[in-house]
């Protein structure tokens, strides 16, 4: 896989343009279902063992997911509950991830103001941040102002931005579609967006701000793609969360006979499918690993058949 | 300074009655401004000699602040950016200031979806957490259900939820401001959280949900008050941020011949002073600690006094 480029959206597009698939394999590790052979202790979440398990498990998905998939995406959250531990070992994962050339979004909706969110920045974004992601989500309540430091480390390190704008859980309605002036605030910040996203476009035609827009409300994703015709959307849901691929491909466009525009996310699905919690956890590394590799290649292989069908 | 109740909310309201003063003193680690002599090594933000440095300032902050002040809030950002180090240093200064009797309130302002939310939670506000803070901010732009598990913590285990309301930055109009059927969505998110914290009151009356009210507009604080009316309000903005006392305690009412409910913040203000940071850098540990300690005692006596006055 060639990463020629320093820019996010144009090393993406390539990385899914020559491995025929837009999906992002999300790194969520729900504990209880991480096979007991990798020595996670649930009685002990901050302990070294369990991170020690949790970065052996995301290894080996890593080890499994490179050359397959273009991207994946830490859910920081899971790592944060193992404490300082868990960190470290998100560092380290992060680091093997981007050493087998994927490249890594990192999951963590940050927002905050002025020097705030140039320390959040700081902690993700840059060449020397201890824990160094191409991409990062974002949050955009707090306003266009607090985007800035995170527009500022794209223009200067050609990182990826994903502001949350549709959500795809059930409460996303409360305040995300509410009306102002006729059109709905997911709408509105979408549109407040636009100018930015424009200005971060790369060689590919695609910007460096992207947007989340949830699978479950695919209807939602071609009123964004009106607004932002060239920003990325990161699409959550399918899956686990029950979309199928043509409602998360929605807001894709055609480009050279393929559907473009995003990649497609699946965390829980494809880590650990849709058994049973205790015999996810009972059964052998092996036999995870086997099944694991299974679930992956029939998610990429549907997603990949999906944009391509469009040609 | 007796903590007796198990409600945040009850042992917010009794300290700051015992001591007087609603002051928060902000944890916000500028590492540009720490004295020398703490030994943070900007050119080397991951190491153990940042962290360490961080950590033995904060300890002499908490150390003065124990005894005179209610609470204390950690910005998490500024401990994210020097990695995992600087989560241990974290805890460890959280663990600090309980020990010291001091209530914490963790800046972080996640918000996430299901079981990314319950991660949170687990994080920073069960017992068993490996940072586990008395009270955390939230954001509300992915709606109620996001909430839930916040909630929920809240009600097992007595802890504060700060929610996003009307921040203090310029660009916080640009949605949350925004009209929804004639009123700016901070005041819709306000009204949708009223009933939720109806459900968190304790015995002092006030509830453990709370909201964020930026002290730079305080005709909004008011508007928020009478859709809140049991809501402790968190005023960010005091101090460095350039907002007087008075704006900042307008969304506070009269009970027991004083004002109360919510806590005004100061972070840099206090912890700095508002000189050139070169000078603030090359202070003696002894010089910052005579200065900070000036500046923390007359803090204190102003929002001591201007509580104190309306009686």
């Amino acid at each position: 896989m060639a990463v020629a480029t320093w820019h996010f959206a144009d090393r993406f597009i390539e990385a899914s343009r020559s491995l025929g698939n837009p999906l992002c394999v999300g790194l969520d590790p729900h504990l209880e279902r991480i096979p007991h052979g990798f020595g996670v202790r649930l009685d002990d979440l901050g302990g070294e063992a369990t991170a020690n398990g949790v970065e052996s498990f995301f290894v080996a998905v890593l080890d499994s997911c490179a050359g397959k998939v273009p991207i994946v995406k830490p859910q920081i959250a899971f790592f944060e509950q193992l404490g300082w531990r868990g960190i470290r070992a998100l560092e380290r994962i992060v680091a093997h991830a981007r050493d087998r050339g994927l490249l890594v979004l990192l999951d963590a909706k940050r927002g905050d103001i002025g020097s705030t969110a140039q320390a959040y920045a700081q902690s993700y974004l840059w060449p020397e941040s201890p824990c160094h992601a191409d991409a990062l989500t974002l949050n955009p309540y707090l306003g266009l102002d607090s985007l800035e430091p995170f527009v500022a480390a794209s223009r200067s390190h050609g990182v990826g931005l994903f502001v949350l704008a549709r959500t795809s859980n059930p409460g996303a309605s409360d305040f995300q579609s509410l009306l102002v002036d006729g059109e709905p605030l997911y709408q509105r910040v979408a549109r407040a967006l636009a100018p930015v996203s424009d200005a971060l476009r790369g060689a590919s035609g695609w910007s460096n701000l992207g947007v989340v827009a949830g699978a479950t409300y695919p209807e939602e994703s071609e009123r964004l793609r009106q607004v932002l015709p060239h920003t990325l959307f990161l699409v959550p849901g399918y899956g686990a969360q029950g979309a199928p691929v043509s409602s998360a491909l929605r807001g894709f466009v055609r480009h050279g006979g393929r559907l473009e525009g995003g990649m497609v996310s699946s965390s829980r699905g494809i880590l650990f499918g849709t058994g049973p919690l205790e015999a996810s956890r009972r059964s052998s590394v092996a036999e995870w690993h086997r099944d694991f590799v299974t679930r992956l290649d029939t998610s990429r292989d549907e997603v990949g058949a999906a944009v391509a069908l469009a040609g």
